[in-house]
């Protein structure tokens, strides 16, 4: 296999690709709103997790082509709830990858309906699949997965959380829907039981520890800051331990692949070390 | 068949039993995103989409309990899409139904997640029946569907429309969503493809002339009002130029079901006089 990050720059790019060719063209009308899709979609993302997707089917020994419809679909999922996490009633951020918003550029309405068109897009791509895509897809984002985990995050609001309220929250709004990109992706690909479950083990460890690693990421240029502007997370377990659990989850992560053929696994392995070790 | 009102009382009280047992339990956590989405599911909607998506099958010869799953993912669909129209960056409606809306029981933040919780339940539920049933409603909810055409509406905003920008509205925001409930029931029901055919342009003349009896109904009790307090449609088309439209309509689409045996499509024929002829 080619270098990691060659790896993902092209994987990102073939993604890039399908998404455009799924999405409505930008001056179908009403032209605001796919115009507000398509900034949104198309604003520098790592595209990881469809990547996890397409690496998913081939780690059940199939070509990563037949998990295309998937991985974009949990992109479009995705992409939709970052938009309505950015909203003035959430989390109100006017930045994302250093960009605007969308409702910064295309005002709050607009930014509320790109992303409900995004989730029902995201429905119909993995519709054209299975339903069984679709059911992984619902259950990871509805009131029990991401949109549960959002809830529980702003209902919060200043208190200090305790350790089971940061983990109900990380889970939700990042590990479901790393787990549920790699079950479709494996599903696509016509995975036994046993490569499932060894890869759905995979993608719940990795999802948490790529959070923890983003959290880290953030607290890192202000090493000496106070707990209280660290993330809930680290505010609870401390810097230290936060990454040592991130270490261990991705120890756990790999050593659940091992059922698997190596050769047919190594995309995930380097995926794994990389959510803990990157540098942005 | 007995009397058409209580036929459709009867009918909302099933769908209302099956919306009950298909959701989560007010007490799942987070609670305040279960309630808000009961709140808004159990605020006394008619149920007339899913009451036509039941019919729909009955008309294709099958029994109306085939369609649950499709009757019950457009009514959630179509609860999102009104908690979301409702919130204070897009029509900021206080009230629905006589009942507080959404976002002012819940705050703005929950009406948005409440709504986005619903739509991937919508697509979940479809997905328990079939694949075509999450591309019936993924392809009426999205953008080129109901998010379409409330951009549209928004984009509109004081000024005064054409009739083709009128007309784009109304199909987007009505008549998608009654064809898809339509469909989903024929196709649940195994309706050939006359019949489905016949059953969808039934179901797009009938969420026109629905429509425009509710524009009707809601200026009905300012006879004289000015143009510009009326809806873009009347406004546009003249209050008795609307009237005509809305029963040439129905005539339409009561004329479209001749090809299916009247037995079967009893209760779609009423409905499509209840329409026009309901005062409320």
């Amino acid at each position: 296999m080619p270098d990691l990050q060659d790896y993902l720059r092209e994987r990102a790019a073939w993604i890039d690709r399908e998404l455009d060719a799924a999405m409505p063209s930008a001056d179908t009308p009403p032209r605001v709103l796919h115009e507000a899709m398509r900034y949104s979609v198309f604003s520098g993302g790592k595209r990881l997790r469809p990547i996890l997707c397409l690496a998913a089917a081939e780690a059940a020994g199939a070509s990563p082509a037949c998990a295309v419809l998937p991985a974009l679909a949990v992109e479009l999922l995705h992409t939709y709830t970052l938009i309505h996490d950015d909203l003035p009633c959430m989390d109100d951020d006017d930045l994302r990858r250093g960009k605007p918003t969308c409702h910064v550029v295309f005002g709050e309405a607009n930014a509320v309906l790109a992303g409900d068109a995004l989730q029902a897009l995201a429905f119909e791509t993995a519709a054209r699949l299975h339903p069984y895509a679709v059911l992984e897809l619902a259950r990871a984002a509805g009131s029990l997965g991401v949109v549960g985990g959002q809830v529980a995050d702003i209902a919060r609001g200043g208190k200090a959380p305790s350790r089971d309220a940061v983990d109900f929250v990380h889970e939700r709004k990042t590990g479901v829907l790393f787990r549920a990109a790699v079950r479709m992706g494996a599903l696509a690909g016509g995975a036994s039981h046993a490569s499932l479950d060894a890869l759905t083990v995979y993608a719940g460890r990795l999802g948490t520890a790529f959070q923890i690693a983003d959290d880290l990421l953030d607290a890192a240029p202000a090493p000496g800051a106070a707990r209280a502007e660290l993330s809930p997370h680290l505010a609870v377990y401390g810097v230290e331990e936060a990454a040592r659990m991130a270490n261990r989850l991705i120890d756990e992560a790999v050593a659940a692949l091992s059922i698997l053929p190596p050769e047919r696994t190594e995309a995930l392995r380097g995926i794994a070390r990389f959510a803990v070790d990157r540098k942005h």
